[in-house]
């Protein structure tokens, strides 16, 4: 049985949340190492005490690993899960942080025998990105999903449990399936809302430079994640396009009912229906 | 000429927008009134030192003003505003803060000649209600739409912009309609939209109790005002109709057009879309 303290540990991936999950785990493990395109990247990373050493050399960077963390845009991780078996040693864990969990766990089930593999999600973000971005800080407190692959072993998913644990997050055992289908609802509709809203903005409004002027808190906060890194969001819109698809279609309903009993001026419906909405709202962010 | 420093001020109305300018006007004019239904809500309001006294007769609290201030949700101003004249001194300026302006505005014009009247709306707000909200650093920073009605004199107009500029906001004067126009898609549609992502999750995922743990900062932010208060929203829908309808459909246009490209996997497509949305969006909040 491995246990995260005498674990060293390699992040691939140095963006927000790579760089964020090297400077909360340092200290807990035996080291982080950060595997980054850029020597830069790398760089800024060991200056911000983020990572213990780094390499661009990715075989160099997960030889001697215990877990190796693919911390990249989703479709990056479906890629690197397919070449880096061979490079792993004996028992090594592979873990993920992509937002999108079906087809990375099919492809974990797929790594040689010799590697073991367990998907994560941690539910967290800023609409920043990039190692300037990274905060030990950003999972203390929140939900972090783990979706097991067929072949998990409950010692490497104790191995994930005890990473979860050591960063401040919560941990959630979920099916891939399930959460692709809740977090098509929970954030990524959310996305593409806010993405819809500012189109909507700069097609009809925004050539009034008043507009400029008064847009406020409401539209801010409303529109906040599409400002949400493009390379990222396009990687798990393209992995979950069938629950996006039935999510927004969902939502489209719920908008042209609410629209109606605004242009009818059906008052009583109305209030029933916002007052609901309010509610549940209240019940979910207490 | 009358100035804001010589002014009797009161506030009919002690929520969160009339509380919060009773805050921010006190010791910067003669007095400051505030008129509620409610005698807790007065006594709070003083407590609080948001006002130097109140009164739940309106006839009582407005025959002395300089300035009265309708502080309600928009129908209940256009009530009071049909209501409140022969109540008021000569030269008298009502102001108000509804959050539509063509209706109340069109009212102030059919005020008794004895009386000013210009529309007010400030830009700030809070999904929290109430007297117990109230803060009077609400304003400061933010945009304060004025409305000039048909009558509205230059005194009067000067009045209302001292007011503005002493509680620490921007004035910015816009004709009623066209404010009607941009609050429509700026406010009113970011609030539907949060309503029908509130509404959509608890049709679909809310049955799974898994989705209130894993529900996170972007849907917290999508959704946050969908937690304003009904009745105040309720008010803007409704003085509203034409042109929440005709924002709502513009943004139905938008979402169908980004989920159709995710559907049809046309990358390069969505990735120039979503690349314009996040460029306009840091570009409106730098």
């Amino acid at each position: 049985l491995k246990h995260l303290i005498d674990s060293h540990i390699t992040i691939v991936g140095l963006g927000l949340m790579g760089g964020s999950l090297g400077g909360a785990l340092r200290g807990q493990c035996q080291s982080v190492a950060g595997v980054s395109r850029k020597a830069e990247t790398i760089e800024a990373a060991m200056a911000c005490g983020l990572v213990d050493w780094g390499t661009t050399e990715l075989a160099e960077g997960v030889r001697q690993a215990d877990m190796v963390v693919l911390a990249g845009p989703v479709r990056v991780i479906g890629r690197q899960l397919a070449e880096i078996g061979p490079l792993l040693k004996e028992g090594c864990v592979v873990f993920d942080l992509g937002s999108t969990k079906a087809r990375v766990v099919k492809h974990m089930d797929a790594l040689p025998p010799h590697v073991q593999a367990i998907g994560g999600h941690p539910m967290c973000g800023k609409e920043t990105s990039g190692i300037r971005a990274a905060d030990p800080e950003l999972y203390r407190g929140r939900s972090f999903i783990l979706c097991p692959a067929l072949r998990t072993s409950p010692s490497s998913l104790g191995l994930a449990l005890e990473l979860v644990q050591a960063i401040g997050a919560t941990p959630l055992i979920i099916e891939p399936e399930r959460q692709d289908f809740l977090v098509a609802t929970l954030s990524h509709l959310p996305y593409m809302l806010a993405c819809a809203l500012v189109s909507t903005a700069d097609a009809t409004t925004s050539p009034d430079p008043m507009a400029w002027k008064i847009v406020a808190g409401g539209f801010r906060d409303t529109s906040r994640v599409s400002a949400s890194d493009v390379t990222m969001m396009l990687d798990i819109l393209m992995t979950n396009q069938a629950n996006v698809r039935d999510a927004v279609n969902a939502c489209i309903t719920h908008l042209q009912s609410l629209v109606r009993l605004v242009e009818a001026g059906d008052e009583e419906a109305l209030r029933a229906a916002l007052t609901k909405i309010r509610a549940t709202r209240l019940e979910m962010f207490p």
